[in-house]
């Protein structure tokens, strides 16, 4: 990327990863000298010693405290489904879960999804506790604050370098939503901080693949571990963050220090959270949006002669796939997008599933819309002319996409985008009873009451 | 650090670790706006939508799948103890004992000690699993030359920026060896590749702190579920390690990629592997070493006048204290390195113990020791003058300390440190027992005949 401070990247390395896969995958069993295997039996034999020599070490007591904290196995629920697993293993597939769609929350100012590092580790860590709602939710708004100060101190050079700043920033936001969560003291907090220091998840060049939702997963994960560790005694530096080898200045050459402490405990990140209204790229919301508009001025699709969008030049070069063969793909079509909009009035996760992208009519209407790059254009809107059968015009401008900072999700939205993912798995009646039980969070006396209603 | 190719280190940075600490631990109940818990119920409702709403994705599934595999819980053996906990918390154990005592193993060339994170890993996984030790050995000498090919493209690098680079590749090492012995096909091996490069954990900054030998853990235990994943169908990139945003290019400006591919499969990493002869830091080892041979020469402490030595500037800046306290001051002390050398012909972790540290023996001969720089002497040599109280003067000069590639432990000398290191945990028996099962682990039909022996 341009915005890259570091040596240019290097386009034309060969692809280690397919020759050591090849390499370890297919190499025969002992195909190496005598001498190279006998280094290998000093090297385990040297290993192993130094391992037992260790086993009562106070980093070993520590360290067992705390991964038997997750035993035994069934301790938190996998949400959706009537699995439960310890609660390390819950945070990380509900962390994965809640990113999969690419459906979740973002924090536009660092582009961070806070919610599925953060919520992911204090759910899981409360329902095994038992913790009231008001605890989880304080644990909440204080890790998120932590991973998106962290992340406003970086970005965007971390982010340009190619970190996926939602599992590098969100393992220390889980770890202080955990730390909180089980009410560590001031010292043990910030071994916990150092300790998920250590543990930055999530390379952009994952994106399109399992591995993109892991690092909320993951990140959440090896959060909640560290808060374990630190009530347990283990000990990190006490400048993991910012020391010249800690955190932020290993990652980033960006190191904005008072964006960490302007204003803390006065100005909370969460306030600046918004909340994702189509289950696609954000780049092509408001094309999604201003179709929905027209829907709801009374255009129809058997109307429409042609839709013309004047877009941002990244609109196309992100999301320009004119025919997508599926529903992935979909998710990269402004066109698809708009088709939605337009017959649907929403563009949920089911609006990008594989039959709704090869469904004839969505099809045809996809092929009306053509789209033109305008400089001018703001990313965050977009100028749309429905041109009808009838020679009529309507124009529709959208400043400010529906899920912006500026024109949020209402509660009616949100709950309704809730519906539509929660009712095909739990029916709707649970989706009733989950709101309700959302609503009065605050009031929750144990979380188990809350979880309950999510399992499958 | 003067290799340092990124932006100067900024020392002058505030404490936002405690900053954080303090805010996250003290912070009270709610203390915010209603606005702010407003949406923080909307972000907790949005998540828990999102994650239910995939609870069913492929992704879901097989991540599931993949944590399932580590229940129930007592799979693997912590050694030298007699809990047993699930084979990836196994993994992280274990991979922190073996490197608690600075006493492990080194891959020169890049300062990776690299048994740690692998050996941690496919033990764990090889004894869930019934390996054989064949397996097990395959494992390790791929997962290794892995990590310490990875570690040869980014070196020195990668280290300087303030990677631990034990953790940092040994995500990858970890990842392979487990690919290796789970059988897991090339595609799949890349996948177990590709996750692993989104996880590397270690930061310089943690030297000193239960964090380090964490690194190895952490490490082994991402590694592992890594493969697990990849085994269960979790996909990532197929160029994770090369491509622009991928691992390599985003923590390294090094990237000298023939390191992977020269004589791969014909020159093996692990024979460049070395054993720690002294636990404590390598610049110390050859005076050391020197105070060692001058008593195996006949010289005694209460002969000596005193010890003169002739050492490489980093030798004190690293170990110059010349009074240490304790145990953990004592490994960085040359002063104390030479007293124990002399005084026991050894300096293992007991010789670092506090109760040795304060002596009143070592401490007068301690007294006795004196270092100037000299910087004509190589860091891997140090002259040594031992003055006598009856004038004469005794001369050794260690250009290749043991334990160096030069002059390796014999493998004498490795079983010697294996007792000391086993026997006071397991007693001399069972270190008989052990000893022999690794000598003949090329041989042993199930891995799990080897780790009962190891059990506390």
């Amino acid at each position: 990327m341009a915005r890259n401070t570091h040596v240019p990247a290097d386009t034309s390395a060969p692809p280690i990863t397919a020759i050591l896969a090849r390499f370890v995958a297919g190499h025969r069993s002992r195909g190496w000298s005598d001498a190279v295997d006998r280094e290998a039996h000093r090297t385990f034999y040297n290993w192993l010693g130094c391992a037992i020599g260790a086993a009562r070490h106070e980093a070993a007591e520590a360290a067992l405290d705390a991964v038997q904290m997750l035993q035994p196995a069934p301790q938190a629920t996998v949400l959706g489904r009537n699995e439960k697993v310890d609660m390390a293993s819950a945070a990380l597939i509900n962390g994965i879960t809640s990113h999969t769609f690419d459906f979740d929350d973002t924090h536009l100012k660092t582009i961070i999804h806070p919610a599925g590092p953060v919520a992911s580790a204090v759910l899981a860590l409360g329902e095994q506790r038992g913790a009231s709602g008001r605890i989880v939710l304080d644990a909440l708004v204080l890790g998120i604050d932590v991973a998106c100060r962290i992340g406003n101190t970086m970005y965007p050079d971390h982010y340009d370098r190619g970190w996926h700043i939602t599992g590098s920033t969100g393992t220390l936001g889980a770890a202080a939503g955990c730390a909180r969560l089980l009410g560590l003291d001031e010292r043990k907090t910030a071994m916990a901080l150092g300790i998920a220091a250590s543990q930055p998840v999530g390379l952009r060049e994952q994106f399109g693949t399992m591995t993109k939702p892991f690092h909320p997963g993951g990140a959440a994960r090896a959060g909640l571990l560290s808060a374990l560790l630190a009530s347990r005694g283990f000990t990190a530096s006490e400048r993991a963050l910012e020391a010249p080898r800690g955190f932020v200045q290993v990652v980033s050459d960006k190191r904005a220090w008072h964006e960490v402490t302007d204003e803390l405990g006065e100005r909370f990140e969460i306030s600046f959270n918004t909340y994702k209204p189509f289950a696609c790229g954000i780049v092509i919301h408001p094309s999604i949006d201003a179709c929905v508009r027209l829907r709801g001025q009374g255009v129809t699709a058997s109307q429409v002669e042609r839709i013309e969008l004047r877009v941002h030049p990244l609109v196309l070069e992100l999301t320009g796939k004119k025919t997508p063969k599926d529903g992935l793909q979909g998710k990269f079509s402004v066109y698809h997008g708009c088709a939605v909009g337009l017959l649907y009035g929403r563009a949920g996760e089911e609006e990008f599933s594989d039959a709704v992208v090869n469904d004839p009519q969505v099809f045809a209407l996809r092929d009306k819309v053509q789209a033109t790059v305008d400089p001018a254009i703001d990313e965050a809107s977009v100028a749309v002319t429905a041109v009808l059968t009838d020679g009529r015009r309507v124009e529709m401008r959208v400043d400010h996409a529906i899920g912006s900072m500026q024109n949020p999700l209402s509660d009616a939205q949100l709950q309704a985008k809730f519906y539509a993912l929660v009712a095909p798995v739990l029916g709707q009646a649970r989706a009733d009873e989950i709101t309700a039980a959302c609503r009065a969070l605050d009031s929750v006396e144990d979380i188990r009451s809350l979880t309950a209603l999510c399992a499958g």
